[in-house]
């Protein structure tokens, strides 16, 4: 089977109803990359990401289907599955892989979903990954709703496996990242916040999720307490990383890739890395430009380029995102104790990835 | 300590930042009862039931202060723990109570007060029990986090029993009343829906849980299966009568006694029993007249007295009551496998008066 028009010849077309198809055609090789390339690690772990998909479908079976049609429509949106593909390869590097982090990893991913729906409700969000969000194709009602299912399915799910550990360590992450995003509410608007306050935030709202998925991939691999502790830090420190990032990129990158407003998060109010390190570099005239554009509430193009200009003068986004590399070394320091194997490459190429998507 | 200014002696005041006070002084004996009395029975069970206060408080203890503070404003908002007595109830009639059901009342009730949280955004819901919602007080995005923290707290709880039929048992009861809230909005404003769905809808979004409270009360005292199937059929049919009640107190009761607008039900497109049952009695020419009060926007008081009017007039407020009052019956006919024992009395002293609460 090929797809006309798409410039390339794949074994599957791109459509959005086959879920399975898609992730099909995105696990492709690229062909011309060169090893290592997160491509070439989809590919290589395609048939158990492939597992993680037939899980999710299959898992949402509830008997109300406009449940089921707007989870599959956020849960098939074109998320990069980068919680599960490190859950595998957390598995995979410990003594005795079951087949029980395919469980997890969909586990994982609605857990991951809910919060999403939720924080378009929060953050009024009407496009996420270049779509329109549930809440506006359904209204606030089915993302909160659907949120509250995706959540209560992941912890029957996760009760499935009978393993305690398992079960603690999805509620530790979960209660953080709703901590982490309370902080981050708390903290709206306040161009007072230390860089320190800033990394706590992150560590709580997405590197616990992040870190779960590693650790628990170890739990239900036989991993030694301190396999297990390495593949924790490993995530948190990742985790850190992949919001660093993101934050940053949200003043850098290419509009059509990012798939939403760039300057979104100065918008809304978050203080984010750049935007502090920026405040600190600056100099006071300087200072007062950039909080009146932070305070205006729709603030011009031009407004937000001289913005951008002044971190990349100040050095804002060139320290953001060392130091989104420095949390990566940092990650793949905590997985010194695992022997070299291609796993752990793999966990490399998906570290290296989750920091320079789109930059 | 007594109390100035409010009447009568007590030993404490109802001091709102005082929960434990508070709920001593609704536990004080009604002097002029005569048994026997929901008073009576809150008196019977006030050690219980004050347990259950303390597992509450205790148990918030986030390191983000304003969730503690958001949740405790609307769990010590008056509500009259009918979920936790039902469990307390429903434990002791079994052979061998614990203390397990202190802390799973109090999960119980976590759970609740999450699904308060998330409606009141839903339904964009200013007053709840005549005080300001949460949302309006921190805005919707405090709801929504404090909503799932609550309910991450409560799986976390109930995981601490290590009881796999516990966490089930709580697992199905919320997936449930999620599934149900789901069903009643894409019946919003349709005013064909049937009886047999309203009842269906009202089994999931609520009587789940209140049947969950039961039949957990049962399992951690040592219930036979019977005793369990019976605590969960009684708690189900108690809780359909809870909702049909409620909903027809929606149009009757007195204002500041509901604590909330009368009518509110009407107003935001729910079609709940009296009016299922009035479009089917009333004439054409009086059916276009309740449709077109009901479409629109802000129907005047004079306009709902109308249809007041024409429920009394065609027997739908009684025929109402009179449902909720056989679901009670039915109810307690699950309990005749149980011998006549005080808990077993006041298992219907509650059951009465969950439907009469205000009529």
């Amino acid at each position: 089977m090929s797809c006309q028009g798409s410039g390339q010849t794949r074994e599957f077309c791109l459509d959005k109803l086959s879920p399975l198809s898609y992730y099909r055609s995105m696990f492709q090789p690229a062909k011309t990359s060169t090893f290592p390339t997160i491509q070439e690690v989809w590919e290589l772990y395609r048939p158990d990401l492939l597992n993680v998909e037939s899980q999710i479908q299959k898992t949402l079976a509830s008997e109300v289907p406009i449940i089921n049609q707007v989870a599959l429509y956020i849960l098939n949106s074109g998320g990069k599955r980068i919680r599960p593909l490190l859950m595998i390869l957390s598995a995979k590097l410990c003594p005795s892989p079951t087949e029980d982090h395919v469980l997890l990893a969909a586990v994982i991913e609605f857990i991951h979903t809910a919060t999403l729906l939720h924080d378009d409700v929060i953050d009024e969000g009407n496009l996420r990954r270049g779509r329109k969000t549930a809440r506006t194709l359904w209204g606030n009602h089915a993302s909160i709703l659907v949120g509250d299912y995706l959540y209560a399915t992941a912890v029957a799910q996760g009760l499935s496996l009978t393993n305690q550990e398992v079960n603690l360590g999805l509620q530790k992450a979960c209660s953080q990242m709703i901590e982490g995003e309370m902080v981050q509410h708390v903290h709206n608007s306040d161009l007072e916040i230390r860089e320190s306050d800033y990394l706590r935030i992150i560590q709580y709202k997405t590197a616990s999720l992040i870190a779960a998925s590693c650790y628990l991939g170890g739990i239900v691999s036989g991993g030694t307490p301190e396999q297990k502790e390495s593949l924790y830090q490993f995530g948190q420190s990742l985790g850190i990383a992949f919001q660093v990032a993101d934050d940053t990129l949200d003043y850098t990158a290419q509009k059509q890739r990012l798939g939403k407003t760039l300057g979104a998060d100065l918008r809304e109010g978050k203080v984010t890395l750049p935007l502090i390190h920026l405040l600190q570099k600056c100099s006071e005239v300087e200072k007062k430009e950039v909080i009146e554009t932070f305070k205006s509430t729709d603030p011009s193009e031009r407004k937000f380029d001289d913005i951008l200009d002044l971190m990349h003068r100040h050095g804002s986004i060139e320290y953001a995102f060392s130091m989104a590399r420095s949390y990566v070394q940092k990650a793949m320091g905590f997985l010194a104790p695992f022997a070299p194997s291609t796993h752990k490459s793999a966990l490399r190429v998906v570290a290296d990835y989750v920091v320079s998507r789109d930059h």
